[in-house]
């Protein structure tokens, strides 16, 4: 077998798509801080809103409401720990399945609330939840789950927050750039956004806000995003994740056969090792997204031996420090620790080709049988 | 005259060095969240390790003291903000001459103590203002000013706060790249660092801390810099930062001649136009920075003069939103409104040569003739 590297953890990060880093190069070409008045800074603001409003174009937003900030995790705080229209959060309610970085955001504010076996969150949950909650509770549901892939119904769940009188924010991390996404369609009150894990750069992402919305600004002093994100913007990493984010925009349809393929590799798998378990597969998922188990063989094991392939998956987030823990998301789903300790994240992009999805069937399985073999 | 643009912004933000592009690119080609386990992870982790050795080389600090964070904004929002062993910041003193981000930081806990004409910092305001402050006080006092390169004498001040059991925070943002820069022998407990302005890139940059401060995020939900900042970690970035600071420590003594040319300029302009007046000159400054007022001619139709030449420089700083203000540094010093609103600041940088600021100079005295034969 090939020991060619091949690279199928885009939900972790992707890499830099060849369109983001031109336009990396030729913003650091124009020298400039954008908020200066001179030529070189005016050139630096223009790079800046011009990714604004092409970014605010592919997700049907107006540019006024995109704030860049430096990453989701940023996003995610601004959004659920910002004062907003002079009112502070005093309660959050979030998905038991959200990112860590909305989950331990706020942990003193923070009440969750559960999702059924696909990962899936139901509107009625939210509804019920919301019963006993203060006004202007902010709810925050995921539009993808970056583990299982799982779609969210966000505009049900909208219509129940703004029943209540609630904020909703939605982490749209991981769906940007996979996914049609109409900022406008999901009727949420705030999304986060970041370009690492569509092709644009890390350290860059966005929060982008529904129109009347009045956010007060958590690093402060500067004038800077229109008062509401203090500190010199990130022109050359700003203008590459528009670059980025456009690129994906148009690609979108890359998607439809990576899906088919990602499909046909959980068949392959089930259909040689009966045992083996997809996660979220009864719920709309993300196109580039498996999660699965190899029943009785840990993830660690897994991992270790398609590296040595120069395969590179992950198993849960990779969020934590190189430690590999059965993921929170998994067993908020009801799966036990054991299985969830199995599972492993398959998750294509842009630069992926549906042979990729054949050749890891081909290095998993391999795996399955030495493993049959030993057992 | 030559349109040819000339820089002298620096200050603001600095021109991308070679060092850094190529650090960046070579760093996105390895695609991976430095948190992953596989090896692709394991190169991104193993790049952001290196980049936090050199730079903690260049400072002489440890790696475990390194902090990398989006931006110094960030950084001096963490420093301040921050819970530091366990115990939140009752009350901030900063010094009046400190950047916005201290300033603006966290105004409801903020007393200001003065500085005098120069600019400069005297430890006994702040012993004396100390007097009063409760226990664990944070004390903010920048290394170099931004706006006229004033140098202040840290140590000397870090031994009142450490009287007093307060802890001192240092932005040496400014400094960085330009002067031999020791974190030991600041001894302050926290100093905050920043890429873009000695030629890495934008959106990076650290907060370094004395060894025994135990932080707490601000932004949770990751491991990521051992718990003390979640979000993935900006790879190429933080590989270009180090670049930079290696290349710019390597470097230093290009600033020698730099000097000698900012002083050359400073005093042709007062030989030929008297009434000049430079700013913070009989305090030791930073040898790239000169800020400087025409009398009677405003910063605005300097700078747009200035720039028809060519040529970038600033009033004040950028970090407002394109308006031109009197500089709160200024006004500070205890120079009047009208007088503040006449200055410019100049400042070089690793690509700037001393013909550079003789053209400045003589750009400079062809605006001031202009309005000495117009009044």
């Amino acid at each position: 077998m090939s020991k060619e590297p091949l690279y199928l953890d885009y939900n972790a990060t992707a890499p830099m798509r060849p369109e983001a880093l031109e336009a990396f190069r030729h913003a650091v070409e124009q020298t400039g801080n954008a908020s200066s008045v001179h030529t070189f800074g005016r050139a630096a603001r223009k790079l800046v809103e011009d990714a604004r409003r092409q970014i605010a174009r592919c997700i049907a937003a107006d540019p006024t409401q995109v704030i860049f900030v430096s990453c989701g995790t940023e996003a995610n705080a601004t959004a659920l720990g910002s004062v907003i229209n002079e009112q502070e959060a005093e309660k959050l309610l979030v998905s038991s399945v959200e990112h860590p970085s909305v989950l331990q955001a706020f942990p003193e504010k923070m009440q969750t609330f559960p999702v059924d076996s696909n990962g899936h969150v139901s509107p009625t949950t939210v509804r019920q939840y919301l019963e006993d909650a203060p006004k202007g509770t902010r709810v925050s549901v995921m539009l993808a789950n970056n583990e299982t892939g799982t779609l969210q119904p966000i505009p049900e769940i909208a219509d129940e927050v703004h029943a209540k009188g609630g904020l909703l924010h939605c982490d749209a991390v991981q769906a940007l750039g996979k996914i049609p996404l109409s900022f406008n369609e999901l009727e949420a009150d705030m999304i986060s956004l970041s370009a690492h894990k569509l092709g644009g750069p890390q350290g860059v992402g966005a929060l982008v806000l529904r129109k009347g919305l009045h956010l007060e600004a958590c690093l402060r002093g500067g004038g800077q995003e229109g008062r509401r994100r203090a500190g010199t913007e990130n022109v050359a990493g700003i203008a590459a994740f528009a670059a980025a984010v456009e690129a994906a925009t148009e690609e979108l349809s890359r998607f439809q056969s990576l899906e088919s393929a990602h499909r046909e590799m959980e068949e392959t798998l089930k259909g040689t090792a009966p045992e083996t378990i997809v996660f979220g597969a009864d719920s709309p998922r993300l196109p580039n997204t498996t999660c699965i188990a190899m029943p009785g063989v840990s993830a660690e094991l897994q991992l270790m031996a398609l590296d040595l392939e120069g395969i590179a998956v992950s198993s849960g987030s990779a969020c934590s420090s190189g430690k590999v823990e059965p993921s929170h998301v998994l067993t908020a789903m009801g799966v036990d620790e054991t299985l969830a300790a199995n599972a492993l994240r398959v998750s294509s992009g842009w630069a992926s080709k549906p042979s990729d999805l054949e050749r890891f069937s081909q290095a998993w399985l391999a795996v399955y049988q030495r493993q049959q073999r030993a057992a």
